[in-house]
């Protein structure tokens, strides 16, 4: 059994655990690079609901979601089926509309990809850039 | 350059043509068997098109969403990448709010899987089953 | 935090937990059908491993696969962003070269969907069927 | 029907053409950014066959696979389901083991993402990095 996530390493760096799968493979035995986008993905909302946030809840109450706006990956080295990873979330700067996120993947001791995401929140039906709500600027560090 | 669709072979049975790219094998080196589903859903969206009908337009006008209610799949050989596959849409069964629909997936002489997807027609708000809209039931063979 | 698999709930029915993330959904709002299948798949993973099973391994030390030979899987109720999905793994029937395993669905009290799925063993590089290994055999309840 | 890719527009930059399917959705209703890979990956891919080399043969014949080392991208406007693509290919740096590939996806003329991706050639098993194979230099413009 494996730790779905944990604050643990430092004050402001928040890790999600996670399994490589079948799923995230490709024929050359190692994860599909793109998976990397899934894999930060799912560290970044594990991080916004150890905050507090739900970000269906968000969606719900203020009409809000995140958009990815851009991305920057470097890929290090391949990870394989049954490699258990660690992924960071380490916010790096926050505007009133986005948020800028470095993002690392582990396994073991070995840096396997890092990369940059920057977030916006947008309105869910015109895609308009709007502030981020006070429900969510309240509660991140 | 590869046609995509056609309905080519027979009067009844409609046949799109992909390619197998890196997204989708596994690191067993061949195509990751849940792609299928989305193969067959490719070629069941190009089966509605070349009878007038898109799925995004027919929700916009009736409210009506597609759902997958059942599938049935049995995998008989692999894929690889590079391979031109081509996908059969044959529909088995029209209910009022339903349909059967027998496919296959081919790579040159050889088939690949095959299986039978039953589809439901829900309103894309609630979910809840509801009659083909009269904009499909009149298109379909 | 979301402990991620266990054996609870009966003697021989083995259970993971995972969560619903944004790559899981669809423009319908809820969760592509086709990742049922990824679903399945994580739960039969840990279930192997929960048995000391790793597939890496297996096949570093054996050369065999397993496959997916068939899968039919019905849709009951669709699942949503941030569900919390619980999957069971059942061990139905075990060939001399396969197995078939029930699996289920859950968020909260209410099935998503349900389905059986039979998997090979095949020779990694040839993909001809063959018995399936001691190692796992002599493990399965 | 739509033809998948040709190199028209410009003498050297490549265009393919795809579709969005229900796949390549998320709840937000619109195509799930980390699939922009995935497109960005199949124009290169048919860039690469347009050019007379397809990737499991260079594979079978030198041991060579391409990786993808860095991937940059911006994305500015929405996809939506049955949207028509049309993806570009812009080689703009060919170093003696990597190419620096920038990429555009267009849906009629709204710009949607554009990004620059890295790639390097690798020995197949190894993951060591090697000079490109002369059947790829010997081709590439």
């Amino acid at each position: 059994m494996l730790p779905l996530s944990s604050a643990a390493g430092s004050d402001t760096v928040f890790h999600h655990l996670l399994r490589v799968y079948w799923e995230d493979t490709d024929a050359g035995g190692v994860v599909f690079y793109a998976n990397y986008l899934k894999f930060f993905e799912r560290a970044r909302t594990e991080w916004l609901r150890a905050l507090g946030l739900g970000q269906q809840a968000l969606r719900d109450s203020t009409g809000a979601i995140f958009v990815v706006t851009d991305t920057q990956v470097r890929y290090l080295w391949p990870a394989r089926l049954d490699d258990e990873l660690r992924v960071s979330v380490d916010l790096k700067k926050r505007g009133s509309a986005s948020l800028s996120i470095a993002q690392q993947a582990w396994c073991g001791q070995r840096l396997l990809a890092e990369g940059e995401i920057r977030i916006g929140c947008v309105d869910a039906h015109s895609f308009r850039p709007r502030r981020l709500p006070t429900e969510v600027s309240s509660l991140l560090p």
